[in-house]
């Protein structure tokens, strides 16, 4: 049994969902997320260890404006989608988006198998996404940030 | 062949060698990088490939003051070295160091065969690092940082 800082990410608690509205969640998928950098207690970078199941997708596509995120292929195949179009990335491949780079990205598991992969982000106060192919936009208010469509309406 | 901002590691130049003074430098042993974030244009968010051989370190027993570390291990085995003792990593474990946590920690590999894992980390302007174990110390002026010995000599 590991004791911090060393970690078993089959130890930590599996998230599944998203706080996106429908139907946006729904597209997600089977996709199944756990926390490893914050069950470490890391406040500055995010660190998950994501399951994606056939059919399921990252994010919906998007890019941050102040956030740097990496990811790296550990299982199976995804297919990364950018404004160029698509590309296959296998086990062992990876991406990275710098941020204020507005070339949005998202992976879809186009496979018959799940794909695991870690995700990772700085968290910078301030950040923002925005989302080029859909009806989504983060507003922010007094009482925090909300999606909405783009012309500002509630979901 | 991927395009940014899909990579393939092998892809990246390998780095060996490490900026420290000797004897430190020596200690790290077999010790090559990819430094897989920068190929991607992240300036916040740092990662990079290592591949470990045999009696080598990650670094020197360290803890930062304001990054926030983490270390997912790809292949092989390495020992993670904590103020607590130490614990066996193998390949799908992790481990995390939140910044300003005084847990110095480093990775020895004791086994016979290349280790492989993935380091990140966050670029902070003013961050520092501690060596509890070793007479090296980070010593700032207007020219940059140097390794120094405790008392501010130069190796």
């Amino acid at each position: 049994m590991l004791k911090l800082p060393a970690l078993d990410p089959a130890a930590v608690e599996e998230k599944r969902g998203s706080g996106y509205p429908e139907p946006f969640k729904s597209h997600m998928g089977d996709r199944v997320k756990r926390r490893l950098g914050a069950a470490c207690g890391l406040k500055n970078l995010g660190v998950n260890l994501v399951t994606l199941g056939p059919g399921g997708q990252s994010a919906v596509r998007h890019w941050h404006t102040l956030e740097d995120e990496f990811v790296y292929v550990l299982e199976g195949e995804v297919v990364l989608v950018t404004n160029a179009g698509e590309q296959p990335l296998r086990a062992g491949m990876c991406a990275g988006y710098p941020a204020g780079s507005k070339d949005a990205h998202h992976f879809i598991n186009r496979s018959q198998k799940p794909a695991k992969y870690l995700e990772m982000g700085t968290n910078v106060p301030g950040d923002t996404a925005f989302y080029p192919d859909d009806d989504l936009f983060i507003s922010w208010t007094e009482e925090g940030m909300a999606y909405t469509h783009k012309d500002g309406r509630k979901y």
